[in-house]
């Protein structure tokens, strides 16, 4: 069976995450990088396919000129799925436009910039039924799959409390400063829709609580901090989640926790034990039982699931780590483009994208209307 | 200079704590027990203070007794200070006593089981300028009182971020099966006033949270869990701060996070660092400074403060625990018995117990009204 | 029944280790300090006598004194338990007195400066049965008993490799001066024997192993470091150790391992499992086992043993420390006088001193003949 | 500037270790697959070259097939490096034809089965001049090139102690039951040449002992464990190291230390200090420092060397693992087949594979002569 015939937008010379999908893309040998957009500038974007080594008549000069022209080449020749790795504005139009032509998309988080832009995009894929994913990295991790997989199968009972927590510092040097924190993008409502923690960090820890518990959030009441009155989008927050069943969770998200990289952890508590993981660490998930001693899981023993074990490439004892997780989500997209009958979990979808990008309005609405319950289903 | 005169109110056969505060007043020679009320059967007490070898004609029948009998003794020998380790509900009449009678009080948490009685205790102890300790233990840690030292001096700048969480998951094995639950102490409110998960850890977390930071908690909106409609008392929550100068924060408290002991963090991150701080591994500080490696700092070194290291008895690699935190904390006592005007943060103080209760009752006065934003001053 | 009398030799105000041996001997209520010699200079051995509230008729000029003066007390007053911290040179000849006449001796370790000195004391012992406790203070710490217990109760299997380390840095500094090394009283073979790391480190490591596996070694080869010429004392060492039954293992014990203070670490590994421990995180042992999640053991739980469970004083998540650990250890030598039938490893005994020190001259000796196996009996 | 060609001889569907030589030669797109011989049968050869859609022409028979026909290929198709990933008795033949015949070639460690072989491919590559890499993976970790830029800056002053340890476990199921120990490949000196944990695991540790310190080690004293009589393998050894200017350390291997996986620790104290890195945590370096608090390094930072940022791909926060670290290595052939004046450490040279076959023989001599000390230069 033939490699997938890979397109990429963006991820170009100065991006940061091209790489990131490159290197993802090839793990696992299930996808051939042909073409794409690289860069707005075509000189750049060519040089970059030359570094590639690409065919130049498979560099692009936009999209538009990318799907005309592809529409010419041999079935056999045609790009079948396409990375949306550009700057977050352009996720929409462009992934409106893949999967109006019938592209599987892989599409960078988040997927819009608003949950108007999210439900077209859903509204297109349901009738075409092409591959949609949303590359929320974390969830390719072994031992998240694995934690997943144990909450499923009863491990811990029934679920009586939800922990996530993402905590960065990054805009800490930023923020402070009036001219600085008028011009990070990151900060600008035109760029970057209406949230910025949530929006950029809260959204990864809304879809890892719901991945790996099964449970779907019904409402939220936000507490979002901005710091400066002149500054138009929050950079912390905490928001109470109330799942279904009236389980109680709660969230936090900072980018002033000054100091902190990626420190993104899950805990999940039932009646009959808990879970607990962290990123920074990411091959440990500990399981706590009354009375017994704590139990320390890591990938690639036998004792973890299937789902679990085909996220691990090397045996026990041999650090993965984030790209090896990506690459797991590239595995996942790729079975799926084979066969979509399978791998439920395997790789995050334009559903869960979705509903990334209603928690990000819900909780903004909350937080906004004085610290209220918002239910996510209208 | 003498030892002070230790008198003890329960702490006997029976009790779990009697020896964490017994091994605390000997730690640095600075008190001597010398008698009290052990047990509520007299026999028991005396047999208890003949174990301890103590003058069986300062085992007393009860307090009344003792108040009675001790006045009588000359000044040279009579009880100057007494640990109060009796049951919550008897805190307050005990201790109000004791105050009116001119004693020195060490007070277990809490206080008192109303907001009202501390309120009472605190009026009483104002006119007489005694001491009144409530043993908060954690803020005995060496490195507690560092991150307090640290912050106080500005090593992380102006705080932006209070992140505070108490994880126990004691009751689970109780709450879920409706004869134990109905028979649980903790959760019948006559034995332990309004709150049970708040009032037991929650308060210690509130506590940590202004005892680190030097600021006061404003408001709080809180989010509580009870789990069942028969079960009166709450056992896990989420509560919203807001600190002075609209400075906000997270206390995340619960007793149904499976398999947690006491898994007690504190994180506060400010404009120019951070600083957190784990109980179960309390000889650990950690720094973070953006682009600076991570520093982890441990007690007895010569780079901690005098207050801090007042509070380590051997030199750094030698690691002390739960006990040498209350032997801290007594320590602290002592001092100020003997020079009131020193030692500012040595020892919770009365009022430390009375904002406990403040807290404990608005945190469910919060929750009840619908989890809506409560000034903790009137 | 009463407390225990106990004297004191050395541990005054200049003593590091005097309020160690204070708190532990408090701890449990099974000792009641009566007196001692706690300076060579009478009048601070009395003045510090005042500061822990003792009878100055109990505070003696000397050993001799002490000695005379006690035998003269009525029975139920008499001293019945000494413990010794004067400096090393002095445990020999006290602790020789104090057998002779008849004490309960607990020896601060090392026991004795030469192998010679400890095989008399050990001759005098076992005639006259008093209970002699070496403070090897590890040794009482709670998850040092469970590994022990576990191990007894095959729980790893047959032993197959043994890896002790005792890393510290504090002789960096005076190492690398010329002046400051010839005037450190750790270098001087007058005062501290013919070995400083293994002499004072290297036998904890050596006691520990024995201890935990209940091997014997039987011969080692060593390899020391004294890294100047002009240096007569060992400051750092590998040994390789021989156990019985051809078990092979290895120590390795440091002072000039830089910025380390007291890293000693305990991995055992059988046919059937492993077991790893870390002296400051002495409430964790990790059990590994081929194929299953690592598990970490944690003091307080009723999965432990029984012996392990009596050193523990709180319910899990009270981290205990050093001074808990060495007062499981006076509570074992309490136990001990009290009942001498019982209590097998609940205190470190005579002969762990005596061999000890041999295990000292032994080592020195093999590398001193060129790093050759040396058997520990001759 | 085009990408290297790369051909791969083994590495094929049964294997391992392919999937992290493509995965880790893609990385940087500085190489591009082109051929080789996947599997010694050319049927399952082809049909993994299909797999990788790699054109069939280019997929040998074997390497006489391979090299004649790629002779004749025009100069710009021509493979310009190998990979060799063969069973390790194949390494030596492989790699001498492959240099006789002018190929860059990259070769699994051990690079062979002797000294002798070894010393052969040494003088052949001298004359040559082509890049030869021995992938002593784990010297691509960024904090190890942190950890050697460090020690070579002066970071930690003149080196005092090494300690290195690699340890496994995976032996014990096996090696208790005689027929399997008699059926296991790397106990069969053929297949394995003299020694199994030294061969395989002890030339790691000492690899990297002298790689991040920079020092030679000149004689070695071990204690090599064999457990059974009729195995002709050790299993576990400790090895006494003396570098250059009398320099001591210590290397601890083991393939019977139950339950571990890659439990593969560095640490070097020098008079200014200490570093200390754990394999199966490889994002942290810790930097130990007199009465300094201790740092934690992390990947990705500013405060990292130029060596170490260049093997980080993300910024800090994102977890690499073994996979980045091979493709750090093959990043640092690809620079010295482009440019060889630079890159010095930045892969593992054939003179460092050459010192490991010397080091596994002179290692295996020690013991067998009695524990004695041998030069490593005769």
């Amino acid at each position: 069976m033939s490699k997938i015939r890979l397109g990429i937008l963006g991820g170009g010379e100065d991006s940061l995450i091209g790489i990131l999908h490159r290197v993802a893309a090839n793990m696992f040998d299930q996808f051939e990088i042909v073409g794409g957009v690289f860069d707005v500038q075509h000189e750049k974007s060519l040089k970059f396919g030359e570094k590639l080594q690409l065919d130049s008549s498979r560099i692009y000069k936009d999209l538009d000129d990318m799907i005309a022209k592809e529409a010419k080449l041999p079935e056999n020749q045609k790009i079948q799925a396409v990375s949306v790795l550009t700057p977050n504005f352009l996720h929409f139009p462009m992934a409106k436009q893949l999967l109006e032509n019938g592209y599987n998309v892989i599409c960078e988080k988040p997927l819009t910039i608003t949950y108007e832009e999210a439900k077209i995009l859903n509204e297109i894929q349901q009738k075409n039924n092409t591959i949609f994913a949303v590359t929320y990295t974390y969830t390719g991790y072994p031992m998240i799959r694995q934690m997943k997989t144990m909450i499923a199968n009863g491990e811990i009972g029934k679920i009586q409390k939800v922990d996530v927590q993402y905590y960065q510092g990054w805009i800490n040097p930023l923020i402070h400063d009036k001219e600085k924190r008028s011009n990070t993008w990151r900060l600008d409502p035109e760029k970057s829709g209406i949230s910025c923690c949530i929006g950029d960090i809260g959204t990864h820890a809304y879809n890892m609580a719901e991945y790996v518990t099964g449970l779907n959030v019904d409402k939220v009441l936000a507490d979002l901090n901005y710091l400066y009155e002149d500054n138009p989008m929050d950079i912390d927050g905490t928001v109470l989640l109330r799942f279904q069943e009236n389980i109680k969770g709660v969230l936090r998200a900072s980018q002033i926790a000054t100091g902190e990289e990626n420190n993104f952890t899950v805990q999940v508590y039932g009646d009959n034990g808990g879970l607990k993981w962290e990123q920074e660490n990411p091959n440990y998930l500990y399981l706590l039982k009354e009375g017994m001693a704590l139990q320390v899981l890591k990938p690639g023993h036998e004792y973890n699931s299937e789902f679990s074990l085909e996220g691990t490439k090397l045996p026990p004892g041999h650090p993965e780590g984030i790209f090896d997780s990506m690459g797991n989500i590239y595995y996942g997209v790729a079975m799926a483009i084979k066969d979509r009958s399978k791998h439920e979990g395997a790789y995050p979808k334009l559903n869960d994208g979705l509903r990334g990008m209603n928690f990000i309005e819900k909780t903004v609405d909350s937080h906004k209307k004085g610290n209220v319950w918002i239910n996510l289903e209208d």
